[in-house]
């Protein structure tokens, strides 16, 4: 099906070739010449990876055939669709004729809005949000919205109470104490974070303004299946930075929903935002200009200048997502390859270990151990030699974590598996 | 010298042609075979446009030969360097044969560590940064700075000067007022922002603890040629967004400067603090946790995970800067391309008219009317009919106006000079 290619290229390179060719990968084969300028001298190479075949995502064709590519299973930033990468190639240098990349247009003229305007309908649709919510495009990560939430949606000395299941969480309540009286009502350290609580479990504060939680604690690798259910007025508001896209969501059950797109959607430097909008316009008067949400929905993300690139790509992925078949497929996807790996640990005889609850295990962050850190380091080393990089698991909590992420095609699931059997037997015998 | 190239390539299309059509340059030329995988559809094209043959930068040669590129004189997104918007295009898919995209690596890898740091020491080279400082890769553009720099460097009760020069100092003052005693020391709105103060005019507050000015006005294309001296102890802080690395700058005359990366050094989305490293570690308890110089500082801008694609980007131009002569050279380069320009205006029998004093007309942004909007509206109409575009003066101003930082080549200048003659001709007669 694939037919392979090259592309040739060359230009200007600064005076020091050495410098440019720092820039230049491996993969290209380097050839300088004289060159009339003074000073400079020309490169010319030969690009074997840079636009490559047709490819379909999750299959191992395209890791095959696609050469150079490796099976990344970092937190975050993580693994694109390779389709996705190679129209954002196409089109960096001239997106779509208009002369310019997307890089180089004014957030306020018709090529960006286009792209702004579609990257907010794909995802309307792919996630079906009401028309009650804003969908907001904004910077700063999930950690500019441990204070945005608070900021927006509470009083000083309103009530909120955070689960507290993991880092991300943790981390959403110190900043939460800062803006309101934020009290945590579950807490899962003492389990090393390896649970979640059952609604039973929390005690809720009555008149709480709002109940957060961390759909997916990327570190530790649990997820929410069920979500808890606040009382009365209090509105739920979910960090899902981590497994956003990943699987439906009844988005009218949460007031406030955001998530960094580094993981499922797209480059670091955008954060979606889905609120609604019947909660906006009363920011506390501390709240920066750049954390008020009502300021960014009245202007339609457009308050100030957006990233316009990420953004970009974001769109591409959900458009690529919509075309494959929206959400209630990527979460089929997401279970056989989730199935495939947590069945090669639980099937190991404890040679590998996941310590997370097996109901509540995360579908996109896979965390688990072997009897020995220099184990663990020596089949990471093996990994990174057969083309499965970044399984080390994050500093604070050491081991591996293989996060599989919605662009994490099926084969690079099935290699990895494939690894663990061997490299067991080989520890075994 | 240069030899043109086309590249041939295809990829899977979404189960809609015409959907993925949308995505495609109207350059490409599309071909749609059937394919083995039920549902989706091969495309095949052709791109004239998306690598292109050897440039050098600043020439007309680039603009006759690079097919397709336009002549961008929008104020920010603004127009790149061609070389590296090239580069950029090569290693999209696969940095420096790592296998993967630099936007799906981990952002504490070593990939990326390199990158952040060759973009720093590249940057502290290019402004000579003496080590007190830090330099930071943040988020949020300028509108965020103008929260963090009192949150940071004053307590609520103290005293902070601002010179509003135009609409971005103004806004920098409004935001300051929520964090601290903020007073206006002057103001140019009376005279519709076209001039600047002298030491003289400023009725400094004595013990303010920062004085506050737009080292440029994007908007009414006024820039400080001299910085005015603050008295005391008070802090000098400026926003230099839209004159950043324009020319040479004594850092140490700054406590902290800042600047959104969108016009001079990159794509939106990556903002550039430099600070004095001894004035961190007493941001008010209000401050938001992102918003808080001292925990990047601490982290080397990797707290949390930052905008990764945009840093690589300012990284690529901060080497072509300093692989062209670095400020020195650029500042010449930028003087030579704003006389071309002020000439022609100041040379047209008042038929354009550029309302800014002399004195402190900008090298970046050059604003400028005609007798009529109509007459406008017909000039930018007609340059865009020639490539050049995005002329169009900022809506809360009207008229025309031209940004012509780093990246716009000096042929570019000219052909608008040329066109502003021959329009002028035609209706003078």
């Amino acid at each position: 099906m694939a037919t392979s290619m090259h592309l040739q290229s060359s230009f200007l390179a600064p005076r020091n070739p050495a410098h440019q060719a720092s820039h230049v990968s491996p993969s290209f084969s380097l050839r300088y010449t004289q060159n009339p300028n003074p000073g400079l001298s020309r490169v010319a190479f030969v690009c074997k990876s840079a636009i490559s075949s047709p490819v379909q995502e999750g299959t191992k064709q395209e890791q095959l055939q696609d050469s150079g590519r490796v099976f990344n299973f970092a937190a975050g930033p993580a693994t694109l669709p390779a389709s996705v990468l190679k129209q954002a190639q196409a089109d960096l240098y001239n997106w779509r004729g208009c002369g310019m990349s997307l890089m180089e247009v004014s957030h306020r003229g018709k090529e960006f809005l286009s792209v702004i305007q579609n990257a907010e309908s794909a995802l309307r649709s792919l996630m079906r949000i009401p028309d009650e919510y804003a969908v907001l495009f904004l910077q700063g990560g999930a950690t500019t919205q441990f204070s945005s939430a608070p900021l927006n949606l509470c009083n000083s000395n309103d009530s909120a109470d955070y689960v507290v299941t993991g880092s991300w969480s943790d981390k959403a309540f110190k900043e939460g104490q800062k803006y309101c009286n934020a009290k945590v009502v579950w807490n899962g350290k003492a389990a090393k974070y390896t649970g979640l609580p059952s609604q039973g479990d929390l005690s809720l504060t009555p008149g709480a303004k709002f109940l957060h939680i961390c759909a997916n604690e990327t570190i530790h690798g649990v997820e929410f299946k069920d979500y808890p259910t606040p009382q009365g007025e209090t509105l739920l508001i979910a960090d899902m930075s981590s497994n956003f896209c990943s699987k439906p969501v009844d988005v009218s059950k949460f007031s406030l929903i955001y998530a960094g797109a580094q993981k499922n959607i797209g480059p670091s430097g955008v954060t979606i935002v889905i609120v609604r909008k019947d909660l906006l316009g009363s920011a506390q008067p501390i709240t920066p200009v750049m954390l008020d949400y009502k300021i960014h929905a009245d202007n339609n993300s457009l308050f100030n200048t957006p990233p316009c690139f990420g953004i970009y790509i974001c769109g591409l992925v959900f458009d690529d997502l919509l075309a494959n078949g929206g959400l209630e497929a990527a979460e089929k996807r997401n279970i056989e390859k989730a199935k495939l790996l947590y069945d090669a640990i639980d099937g190991s005889n404890a040679f590998f270990k996941c310590p997370v609850d097996k109901a509540v295990r995360s579908l996109m962050n896979v965390p688990f151990t072997m009897a020995t850190p220099e184990l663990e380091a020596e089949f990471i080393k093996e990994a990174a030699g057969q083309g499965m990089v970044q399984l080390k698991g994050h500093r604070s909590v050491g081991g591996i974590r293989a996060s599989i992420y919605n662009a994490m095609p099926k084969a690079g699931v099935e290699k990895l598996v494939a690894l663990m059997k061997a490299f067991q037997a080989r520890h075994t015998s």
